[in-house]
């Protein structure tokens, strides 16, 4: 892992919480798109060294909504970013570690991305993210 | 907010976690230290651009011990690096943001923090988190 790329953030509207990051927070929207693999839209925010990606459910379907259903609106997952995500997930798997996929999966910005299981992780949801199909 | 500081992380203990991060994420553990105002000892992880902070209850008191026991492991709060960390409490309380406290208080590394209501943030505990007293 190099670094972080961004810190997920589930919330129940963009619409209603993007003016609090721009206009009170004082950041940057980098952009919105909608990711409809994993029925989700999302706002990538600029924090400086890294992004914020709040993730807004687009129907009561998917992992958003079944998180924002249990815990409420809060942090979701930390993404790691990676190259070479299939190298990594094989050498996490090695190290014991629970994957969510066995395959990684489209991600927002045209990344490939995976999640290791919290479980795994003391509780915490990571993301593998690799944009390095898109040269980045 | 210039940029993340640290996402801190609640764990019931570093020493049964600190492994995962070191060994099995590949990541450099910084430091460790107790924060007796905070009740909490916590172990600095480099991930790059920004630290994770594990962050340990020393007793069942405390925001942590209380968070383990309500929601259990996993992310605690994002914390955004700043100066002038009373100025920067004044500008958010003028824009309608709840603090958790009126005045900074001493946490971890020797820097002044303070924290935003969850409920002002959209579900997020964010921290400001000032070191230049320390001249960083």
């Amino acid at each position: 892992m190099q670094k972080v790329d961004h810190v997920g953030i589930a919330v129940k509207s963009i619409e209603d919480s993007i003016g609090y990051y721009i206009h009170t927070l004082g950041l940057k929207l980098l952009a919105i798109e909608e990711v409809a693999s994993q029925n989700v839209r999302v706002a990538f925010v600029d924090a400086g060294n890294v992004k914020l990606e709040l993730l807004e459910p687009m129907s009561d379907e998917g992992a958003i909504a079944k998180f924002l259903d249990k815990r409420g609106e809060g942090v979701h997952h930390i993404a790691f970013g990676v190259t070479d995500i299939r190298s990594r997930m094989a050498e996490l798997k090695e190290k014991g570690v629970q994957l969510l996929q066995d395959e990684p999966k489209p991600g927002a910005g045209g990344a490939e991305v995976a999640f290791l299981h919290p479980k795994s992780s003391f509780g915490v949801l990571y993301e593998l993210c690799d944009k390095s199909g898109k040269g980045e």
